[in-house]
Formats: C-alpha cells, structure tokens, sequence
C-alpha cells in the first residue's frame, strides 16, 4: 500500500487544498479504512460557510477547527486492522477483517460522564468528538475525516459492519437512516390516538434535502397515513413523492399562511398530527408550529448550527397548543442496526439506491459543495 | 322497501335457521343499514361451538344468549336514517344520508362507567354490549347482528363512513385493522432501543388466521425488520408471507422447541424483540414466552374466550425473563378513522382485496362456518 | 328559600358591580349549589385588567364576556337537585343529595368533537365553555361563576363530591391541584433514568403563586429529590419552603444569570431535570429553558393568557438543549378524584389548610382581586 | 493494617465456616473495603437453602458455586485505592480516598454485549457476575462478598460515595432502594389516569420482607393514594403501617378471596390500579392478578431464584384481564444517586434508620441467617 494519502482539506472557510499526510500507524485496538463514498451534509455547509458554532449552551459546546478533513457520512473498507479492533471495534460483536465494508458513527463518546452513564444510544457525551467536525488534520493521525483516500478509525468508534446485501450507495445513508430513529423516539411519546406519532397519522415534513427525505421515507414505512412536504426546490419535492410524499408544498409558490392553511385543509381543520422540522433556518420553526394540531408534537432538528433568534408567542404557541416539543441532536449509536436492516429490506420500496445524486473526486471538493448547495441535488458525496 | 327482513339465526350451538322479522320503526338517532358484507370471526366460531363465556374475570362478563344473529365485522349502506342520526352517529362528525357505505364499531359503550370515563378509546366498558355477541334477536328490534338483509344501528353505535376508494371487500376488514392499534399500544411502551415496539425489530406472529395476518402487515407497514409467522396451515403461512413475513415455521412439520431455536437463531441468539400471541388457544402461550429475548414484549389477544388453564414458572417466563406482557380484548373505537385510511393507502401493498376468500348467502350459513374454520381459507363472509 | 340571588358581577374591566338576579329554574339534570368558598386565580386577574383572550390560535379561542360573574374555583353545598341530576351528574357515580358538598371542573365540554373524542380527561374541547370565563351573567340563568350566593350546574358539568375529611378550605384548591396532573403527564414521558420526571430528580419551579405552589408540593409528594422555587415576593417564597422547596431564589434579588448559575451549582454543573413554568409572563420563558440540562422537559402552564411575544434561540433553546417541552393548559376530569383524595390523605405533611389567606364577602370583590394581586397573600377566596 | 483477612464463607448449603484469607494485592484500578454493614437479603436464603438457579432461560443463568462469601448489599469505608480508582471507580465521577464511606451494585457488567449497549442503567448483562453470588471465595483475590472484614472492588464496580448525613445502617438500604426503580419504570408505561401508575392510584405491595416494606415506602413517597399491603407475619404489617400502608391484610388469618374481595372493596369494586408482587413465591401470582383492575399493572420481582411452576387460565388473567405484566430483575446502576438522594431527604418521613433489625458478627454468621428467616425481623445484617 502507498506510504502517503491524499485528502481534501479545508484549511479555512471556503478554501479547499488536497494534501498528502503519511500513512499512519496503528494504536492497539485502531483500524485503517479506504473509503469508497463520503457524503456532504447539511453542517459541512455551515462549516464551509465559516458557520462553526455546534451544540451551543451545552457541556458539548464546539467550535470546528481549522484545518480539517470533512466527511462524517462514511463508508469504506477495512485496509488494515489491529487484533484488538478485529475482536472488539464492531458494535454487535461481529469480527471484522481486512476487505469487510464498514460504516461507522461520526461520534466518539467518553463512556463516562453523567449523560453517557444515564442516556441510551444518543450520543449526548458532555465530551463528544466528531470525525470531520473537531478533530483537526494539523495532528496526527491526521486522517479523521471522510474525504481522503484512507481513514483512521480509533478504538473507541462505533463501527459496524455493512450487509452483503447492501452497496456503497446506500451504506453512505446509514448515519442519515440512524437519524430517524427520531421517530421511534416520538412513538415513545404517543398515547393511543392522540399524543405522539401513531400509525395513520398526518406527518409534515418542512426542509425536503436529504434528511427531511429520509424523514419522509421513514414516516411512510412506520405506518402513516399522510405525508406532506415542503421545500423551496421543485426537484426536492419531487424526491419527496418517490419517497411517499402524498402532498408538497412548494415554498417559492406559496405564502406561509397558505402553506398553514393546506394543513389544515388535509387534516379537517385540526392541524397536522406531528411536523417534523428538518430546515436550517429558524424562520419555518414558528411556522411549523403554526401547522400543528392542538397537543401535537413537533420535532426541530434543522436548526444543527447556530442560526440566530426568532419570535414566539409562548401563550399562542406553546401554552394555548399544548405543544409536545422535541429537540434533537445527533442519533443513536444503536440506531445503525435497525438502519441498516431497513435500507435493505426497504431497497424495493424506495429509492434509496439513486439518492446518492453526484459523486467528485477529492481534486473536486469544492465544486462538489457546491452542487450540494444547489436545490437541483439530492445527497452528494466524495469518491476520494 | 320490502315490510320484512331475513336474517340467519344461530338458535342453539350448532343449529342455523333462516327467519324472518318485521322491518323495524327507526328510534330517534339509529339507521338502518343494508348489509354487504359480513365476516366470520374467531369469537364466532367459539360461539358456535357453545363456548360462550367472554372477558370472564371482569365486570363486562358475559354469556353470549340465544336465538341470536351473529356477525359483528360488517360492511353495508345506509337505507334510512333519522335526522338525529344523519347529523350525529358518524363518529368524526361527518354528515349521513341514505346511500352511504358505512362500517360500525361492534362494541356499544355506557359512557358513563369508571372505565369509559377514564379509558381513551378502547371498549372496555363495565356495562359493553356486542352486536351479533350479546344482543339476542328474540327482542325487538331483532336485526343486530349482520348476518341479515338489513341492520339495525342504535344512536348510541360508533359508525364510521367508508372512503369512496374502498370496497366492500376491504371495509370488512376495518374492524380487523382496528385490532390491530395493538400494535400502536406496543409503541407507547417503547423506550429506545430496547423496550417495546420498535422499527428494524424482530416481531413473531403466533397464529396466521384473519387477526394474526392482519398483525404481520401492520408490523411490516410500522417497520419491522423481520417477521416470523407461525402457523399450522401451510396455505395460511403463503399468506402470511404475501402480508410481509420473511420467515414461516409450520407447527405441523416442527417442534416447539425447534421453532424456539428458530427464532433464536434468526436474532442472533436474543430471542424476538416482540411476540404477538393470536392463536385462540393457551398451549402456545409459554412457547411464545420463550421465543422472547430477555426484556421483550410479549401481547396476548388469542385467548378471547375461555379457553381454560396451562402452566407457567414465574421464575423463569415473567422475572428473570423482564418480560412485558400486555394482554389486550377488543380496539378502540378511534382506531376505526386509522385503520380506514390505511387499508386505502396501502391497498396495492398488501393483499387486502384478497383477503375475503369465500363468500355465503345468508341460507348457506352453516357452510361458511365450517369453511372458516377449514386452514384452507383466510376471512370468510356472509353477503345476505 | 330566597327568591332572588346576590352576585357580584364585573360589568366592565375594572368595575365590580353587585346585582341580584332571580332564582333560576332547574334544567332536567340541573342542581343549584350555595357557594362556600370561591378562589380567584390568575385568569381572573388577566379578566379583571381587561386581557381576555383565551386558548389563541386553537378552535377553542375565547374571549371573556361582559358583564360576569366570576369564580371557577368554586366549592359549596347542594341547595337544589333535579332526579335526574341525582342519579347521573356525580362523576364517580355517587348518587348526590340537598346537603351535600361538592366542587366542580369549571371546563364544560361537548363530548362530540374530534379532541373530545381523542383526548382521555383533559378538558381540550373545540367548544368548550367555562364557568366565571367564558359564560355571560346577561343571560339566564345568570348564575354561571362562583361569586354569587347560589350557583348554577349544568346537566354537562363535571361534578365531584368532597369527601367527609375536607374542609371547605382545602376543597376550594381541588381545581388548582387537579391542575397538577401535569406532572403525572410528565411523568408519562419518563425514560429512566434521564427523560421525563423521575423520582429522586431536581425540580425547578418559576412562580410561586398558588398554581406553582400546589406543584411544589406535587413535585414533593411524587419523589423529587430536590425542589427549587423562584418568585419575586419573599412572602411566597416562604411558602414554597414550606411546601417542600429546598432552595429558594429572590426575583427580587438576583439577575437571571445567577439564578441559572445557582441552578446549575445544585445540579452539578447538568441543570435542572425539570423545570414548571408557572409564571404568566413570556420574559422568564427562555431562563427556565437555560436552568435545564441537555435532555431535560420544561412545563408552560404560566402563560395561560396572551401575554405577548419573546425572543429564543431555536439552535441553542431547542435544538442543541434536546428539550423536551410541554405546554399544557387545563387539566383533566379525570383528576379530580386523585386531587381530593391527594389532598386528604397528606393533609397534616402540606399546608393545605392555611392556603387561602385572605376571604372577602361579595361586597369587597374588588378588594379581593386587589389583594390577591398583592405580593403578601397566596389564595385569596370569595366566601358569598 | 492487618496482613490477614477475617470472612464467614458459606462452604456448602448450610454450613458456614470463619476463614482467614491474605490481604489481597489490587490491581490498577481496584480499592479495598472496610465492611461496616453487609445485609441478608432473600437470595442469600435461597443460596444457603441449596436453591441456587439465578436467571434461569437468559443467557445470564447461573448457578452459585461454593464455596462463597454472601454478602452484596454492602456499605464500608475504603481503605486503600489505587490511583486509577480513586479518579475514576466513583460513578458520578467523584474522587474517593481512603476514609470515605461507600456503598455499590453488586452486579458487574462486561459493557460490551448487546444487552449492554442497549438497556440504559439495568444490569442485565448477558455476562454479568455478582458479588456474594456467583464469585467464589476459592480463587484470589478471594474477598467478594461482604461478610468479611475487608472487601474487594474490581475496577468494573459502580462505586458509589455516601452522602455525609447518612448512617451506615441507611446507606446498607441503598441497594434495596435501588431497586424501587421498579416504580419509576411502572411510571414509564403510565398513560394518564388509567395506566401504570399514576399519583392517587391504589397501590398493592404483595410480601412485606424488607424490599416489600421499600416499595411501600416509596410507593407513598411517589404519591400513592392508597397503599395495601399483605404478609404472614404480623410483626412486618406493623412496619408496612409505619412505611405508608393505609391497610394491611394478614396472610394466616384470611382466606385468597376474602383477600381479593377486601381490595375489591376498597377501591369501589374496580381493583387495584398496581400489584406489585414482592413474594418469592409463585402461589401469590394469580392472587396478585385477581385483586387487578381490568387494565391494571402488575410487577413481579419476588420470583428471583428459580420457584417452580403455577397454573394460570390465560383468558381470564391475561387477555380478558387486559393486563400489563412487567418482570424485573436487578435494579439500575443509576438507580443509586436518586436512591441514596431520597433515603437523605425523606430519613425523617420513614424509619430507615430502624429498619435493620439485628446484626451479627462474622462468627454469628448462621444465627443472622435464621433470624432473617424469623418473621420477627426485618433487615438483618452482618457487622464484620
């Protein structure tokens, strides 16, 4: 194998540089990885941007460091592995050796803290890393990140071994299809047949890039009974109807009020029964609540990076709605297996298998944050 | 209109009799509706058989009485109304008029008791009574049950209009569906990634009759990673596998500790995440209890009549097991609105249009019984 | 009997009047109570400065009628009572008599709505009506608040009988104690050991009027392991300490900065489990969500009438914290009979019985709202 | 300190024997305890009665080996620690020194299988080891239990600091404390005002041993509104009164039904909301299920060791019964903070302090086992 691995740096904001870094050696218990695809995610954009501010008011506070390798959507395969890693570095148990295809979780959690000791699966760590997110490339070993040729896994990653059945196209959705365990989170809060999320409920899904998308091929394959969906691109919208998307909502077309008022046009008059809210922007949020049935539950997870203050009326929209709201960050370690399994007993269902809509090189990062920005791609990834 | 109505009457266990009955004076507040469809349920055939004894143990006690119409999964058209009854019997408020096809909760509730005041939805009433179970036809109005040419519907019946884009042959089906809010029940108790129902888990359907079926799409339509289905009807397994199931294990043609080590082998070793007992019969009980993992959910629905008394150890089936165990009688009746949109949005997904395998004249009602009780049929109907 | 009943009435914002009005005639179902005790609340006081927008933004907004009798804490004894009312208006099937005591929910329903339908105990009612809120004297039978000698039940009220062991003063706060049914709602959203309510956590309470007040000693009597109460009058805080409160912060006295500070230090640096937001104002809306650690669920039951706009910040307050937040108006039918029964069984741990400070005739009304606005009472009643 | 090591080992069922053992060696991460009190609990009666199955059907069925040190509801002083225990062993991630009082969970958990990654806090380790319980005293470092002088604490334990205020004849509780977790988890499957337990709700705790006379009190700390206890000894009734039973009924001196009709009684003729079943005995089940509401939740934690069976009729205590039957094992590892937190703020609320009826010394070691088996005690435990 080469001694050096090329990969696409950010060395500041909007500046991208491929470099080469030494080929690293392995700490007991470590595994190198070559990675096939790598996806552009929402927070790489903020990054991108200079927007670096993430888990703000929390123990978790950060702020993404300069330079770094981005790319926490991985998929890739074993090039080199310790016997410890072989034995223990996957999540179910399951042996790994060199040539297995694996994903992993970007989060690395201390195992120690209250949360960790009181919070299952969520990765709330008052001391969590982040692969492609704070771990910087000016130290060794360099390679934390997605985009470049080879990856460094540390031991305590959460890895897990990718079915037979299952390609490199739709492995690299496994941490996005782990991000809707959010709705089994909600189901958790129903009581039967108002509260929460329950099977033939109305689901609205505001922000339709690639996690609303999932969101809304999740909502259709746990049981509800109308999905509708918002965005401000046509070829989004379009995506979310492959996905079960029975209305949409085109955010260019339509004011607010009107939006609020189709709501309820498709739920006789009541609201919608849960709106999950997946756009980073805080201006739909007072919207979305707006949407929802009395006692209804949303869920905000666009709003992953600051995005500044917004307005509320707390008698109008919390009090007098009886709201159920849910913020959530991040997902479950222990989301991946059920993930997984449905990316591949789904795969007929839906169109998980094109979703990945652009692929560039590492010599392209930047055009390839581009296009990811543009409303005319779904998920866009790094073939380094 | 014709002066006089026929109805197929269970006299005594064993005996049919076709009579007929003067067409009844409406109430202020009921209707009367023209039976399409009325299917043949498990209950029924306990109640043909004299085993009569339901929710035995509890203040809603009962025998059910004789001569009495059976059929309480029915289907038909409004053909008079009263105006009361046009304006209020239709549960979401939704305007009747002669003409419209339409379903009906079987179960009347007081009102007025402990439990109706302090359960949502569900049936449990202290003072229930049952068309085609508890309402004998010796008494006027005489039609309340829907093996009959016309139904009588009380003011004080859940009914539900059906959607223009169903059948008759799948609105038989809504009860059934409703049943299945049971599995919305199991979520309410998820705590992730563990607890309870939730998406990518293993969930065994014991028993692949109408209800059991019905379970095994629900749990794929809620997102279950994998269902085994039980039976020992090789033709009711094809169909399980039709609604979803990936694996079937033929009671005939297996041991209950080979289908055990089935399940266990098909979960790593855990046992499943979820067990649904809907065979009417306590001999699978223990078995499904050791089908479960350690902390899994287990729902009992099959033992709807008295079917007598089987051995467990407390030790080793409820403590050291964890288990969570939830018996359920009866839906609620806000599952029927659920239950209807999804049998219409899922319609070219599962077999529901083929699930009423045979159909009876009301003269050929000891037929239907025997054939429903053949394993060579699925949800047998009367069509008066 | 007499023929004519005193009420004091407020004709306009500001301007207590007392009229007469005749004795009304019993409705099938009806009963007529003479008022013991009647609490003013928070609502009133919103009512009496002119603010009279209730439930905004939900089909159930009001806004309060003039001229009113006011009072919806109401307790007293049966004077009147229809057969009818006898038999059936008991919400625990007691058969009721002249001479009897009993409160009432001032929430009267309709019992046909999508949310009646759906919603178990809490009073959500699309049209809902509210004695002392939303029912005008103007029209007959007039008698429709608790500051007026005799009082008027509707056949659709909820009724509850006092038991034997409660004195009128603790019955008055069976309203206000049924209101803390949300925290066995919280509770219902418990995930051990880190979401929701659970035994043992730290509860932060801001506003300690009566309302946070009752929560206080709920919170204490369900286990918590630590109690923090905030208000701006010492008076109240004394109160809170003798409720249950470990620790108590002075508006008064320190900045928002420190209280959230202070929080944080009895926390071990996490924030509070739990906080109640009883104060009916949006400006400590944002520090209660400050005072609460990652994960952690606030309850919004301050703002119960529009009280205007403020400012969050949806990444920080929402996203990021993984709040779960409640906002809750009402409470439930249902929770009456645990709220006596609460109140009596712990009558000698709570002050209870020393609740309502201050009792003014009809005659001094305005002087009763002017000193339940005062910093130096807690539950002034009107004893007509 | 001394370089030999007293401790009572139980050498075969029945026969304990005072052994000498050399002063263990620690090993990085370990510390050594000075035991004060170590208490008898029911499975160390079962381990000296021969009855040695423990978690039969789980992939954490064991048997107990002799010989052994009993002894895991343990609370000491340390008195050498390693630098890696004094930073890191404490569970809240307090440093600990030589001279603090600790107490732990007995259990160890391997951290690693997929029962670890997935229950939050229980340690229902498919691996899991005991203290007392399924670590020999025949292989080094030979002082794991804590009928010995000294103990040793592996560094897999959770350690937990004892608060200043308590004694150590408290801090010997927090193990059973802990395990009124159990209510907390009840609480979880709460669906207001009907499900799980809910404030106000009438609660039955079946055997009054000391993890019965815990649950009574923390059924009353959580808000019950009426408690019910039963046992054979009428020496331990007194004590369920003293701990918050309303009333108690005397096993010897009535009949099953007179005892199921008694909570019939009492709770207007519904039944209990919550059984929890504290009796290591399988001949109290069905009677725990019988004195149910329909809808009711029923615990069982007294089956731990391996009973034998019993019969049950699955139509009437299961399915018709619509009841939720929880099984529980353990206890959570972070069931110890809340627990210690509450035997502090409620020691004058309860007779903790008195609740350890008898103590014995090491050489004592088989009368302490009698007299816990003398329905004249209560908690009985060892002083070494």
């Amino acid at each position: 194998m080469a001694e050096s691995v090329r990969a696409a740096v950010l060395t500041a904001p909007g500046r991208y540089e491929v470099q080469e870094f030494p080929r690293p050696t392995l700490a007991d218990g470590a595994l190198l990885m070559q990675v096939e695809l790598s996806g552009i995610c929402g927070t790489d954009k903020h990054t991108y941007a200079g927007e670096t501010k993430q888990y703000a008011g929390t123990p978790a506070e950060t702020d993404t460091p300069f330079p770094i390798i981005q790319g926490h959507e991985n998929v890739g395969i074993v090039t080199e592995i310790t016997p410890r890693a072989a034995e223990r570095i996957e999540f179910y148990g399951r042996r790994l050796k060199v040539g297995d295809r694996i994903t992993h979780c970007p989060d690395i959690v201390c195992g120690r803290c209250y949360t960790c000791k009181h919070v299952s699966g969520w990765v709330w760590c008052d001391n969590s890393e982040c692969y492609g997110n704070s771990l910087t490339s000016a130290d060794p070993p360099h390679l934390l990140g997605g985009w470049a040729e080879q990856m460094y896994l540390r031991p305590d990653t959460f890895v897990y071994k990718v079915p037979d059945g299952l390609s490199p196209r739709i492995a690299v959705l496994a941490e996005l299809m782990a991000c809707t365990a959010s709705l089994d989170k909600l189901k958790e809060f129903s009581s039967y047949a108002f509260e929460g999320f329950n099977s033939g409920d109305t689901v609205v899904v505001i922000g339709s890039g690639p996690l609303g998308l999932l969101h809304v091929a999740k909502a259709d394959l746990m049981g509800a009974g109308q999905i509708i969906a918002t965005d401000l691109s046509s070829y989004r919208l379009d995506w979310a109807k492959r996905c079960g998307a029975d209305e949409v909502l085109d955010v260019t077309a339509t004011s607010a009020e009107e939006r609020i008022d189709r709501v309820r046009a498709l739920t006789g008059g009541r609201g919608a029964d849960v709106v999950l809210h997946m756009a980073n922007t805080p201006r739909s949020f007072v919207e979305g609540i707006e949407m929802l049935k009395r006692g209804g539950m949303m869920l905000e997870m666009g709003n992953f990076a600051d995005t500044g203050e917004t307005s509320i009326n707390v008698h109008r929209h919390v009090c007098s709605k009886n709201i159920r709201l849910v913020g959530l960050t991040n997902h479950p370690s222990t989301g991946y297996g059920p993930a997984l399994r449905l990316l591949e007993r789904y795969a007929d269902r839906y169109p998980f298998e094109e979703m990945v809509t652009h692929t560039y090189g590492l010599d392209a990062a930047e055009q390839a944050m581009r296009t990811s920005m543009s409303p005319e791609s779904m998920k866009v990834a790094i073939a380094p």
